[in-house]
């Protein structure tokens, strides 16, 4: 089956309060998209945490001594650094430019995703607004399933990705923060090979593999699309999945 | 720009010697896919490697001490263990059910990617074919390019693919592992984002991302697709990329 990326350009800017739900569905009438059974929207958490109100001046922030020295470790403003480990459980490492931690909601990335590009500045000293990310991206993706399931009878899977650097490559990748019906993991164990020979791979990383997909749509700069309309996604939706199913436990990591 | 990957499905079973070029052309006619410029074909490791004859009996190897020993804390068969160490350049972790590596290529794998799914083996405890990584995917993606270029003037991108675990998450994912035309990072330095503020994000694993997204098309069980075809890649090919761009060095790898 063919996978199909469609960019859904036509979404304003979006303000602490913005119905998202409304808006998507506004977008995909000017871009002529029929949502059908098992299409899925992979939306950035953008514009789910600016909808949130996930923005945080941190020129009003008191960062504590642990801030400091931190952040002179990796050579950032100690109020971001402040906020950034608010929004961590863990630091994991810390060195010039780098701060990489656990997140709260669980997994591993640079600066807890606090961000600060495609955001409004003043160029103000009071004023330096970040953005967080969103508070529960699962529940955020849900809500807009929900909204199409309750109002269109539409089955489709929605996805929050946001993107990461990793381990041994550069460059950062698109990838699942937050799902509704998109499978964190496709598990394959009890599947054969061309030969009728079990698999040797026994979970695939669908949402991930996705999100790296829609990423490449989406773009970085000033043309960012903050939403992918997918068609032809080649595994079943599941009520079940979430975040949680791809994050390795800490203990059986190699590489914490 | 819309992104549609299609599965190139009518490849026959590949054998040593075969030629790729010719086989990949005659399947694209079959699928009345017409080439045109920028489009991308990417292609798994795997029937690059058996068109260049990369299987090995592991029922003929003599495993060294080395390979005994490791075979013993991983639980692995010390034959297989030997190639695996043949085709590294160092062990990076070994603990029970894994053994990952610094492939001789450069990148971190689980056992320098040699396998045996979707190989034809005979039960035959004298035979027990296992296949190894194609020895220079970006050569071997190059080839392809060329051919494509000097047969019809068309110039598209080439990637070889495989799924690789990773730190941090659960879920095999695809990721390339040989490149011609198709960019491993693109450097976002010096664009701005909707308010005309530098990124923050420099460079984006494009190619990776790309992968992720055809390993989706391809599958993995019974019905594995070897090859698709992209349309609609939205950076630039590239005359010089190549797999080595997108490796961290390992003095600058946190995770290694």
């Amino acid at each position: 089956m063919s996978l199909l990326l469609q960019p859904i350009k036509e979404i304003p800017l979006i303000r602490q309060g913005d119905d998202l739900c409304q808006i998507l569905m506004e977008a995909l009438n000017l871009e002529n998209i029929d949502l059908q059974d098992n299409d899925i929207l992979v939306i950035t958490q953008k514009i789910i945490s600016k909808a949130e109100g996930q923005l945080v001046n941190i020129a009003a922030i008191e960062p504590s001594t642990r801030a400091k020295q931190i952040a002179a470790t990796c050579q950032k403003d100690p109020r971001l650094v402040e906020v950034i480990l608010s929004e961590s459980r863990e630091v994991v490492r810390v060195a010039k430019d780098t701060l990489i931690v656990e997140h709260k909601l669980g997994f591993i990335c640079a600066n807890a995703g606090v961000d600060h590009s495609n955001i409004e500045n003043t160029r103000n000293e009071s004023e330096i607004w970040y953005l967080k990310l969103p508070v529960d991206p699962d529940l955020s993706a849900q809500k807009i399933r929900a909204f199409y399931l309750e109002k269109y009878g539409v089955n489709i899977g929605v996805m929050v990705i946001d993107s990461h650097g990793r381990a041994w490559r550069q460059g950062i990748v698109g990838i699942m923060i937050g799902t509704a019906g998109v499978p964190a993991l496709v598990d394959m164990r009890g599947q054969t090979d061309l030969f009728g020979e079990p698999l040797r791979i026994t979970q695939i990383g669908a949402a991930d593999e996705l999100a790296a997909a829609a990423s490449l749509v989406m773009g970085q700069a000033d043309e960012h699309i903050p939403a992918v309309h997918v068609r032809g996604f080649p595994y079943a939706l599941s009520d079940k999945t979430q975040l949680g199913d791809v994050l390795r436990d800490k203990e059986k990591d190699f590489f914490r």
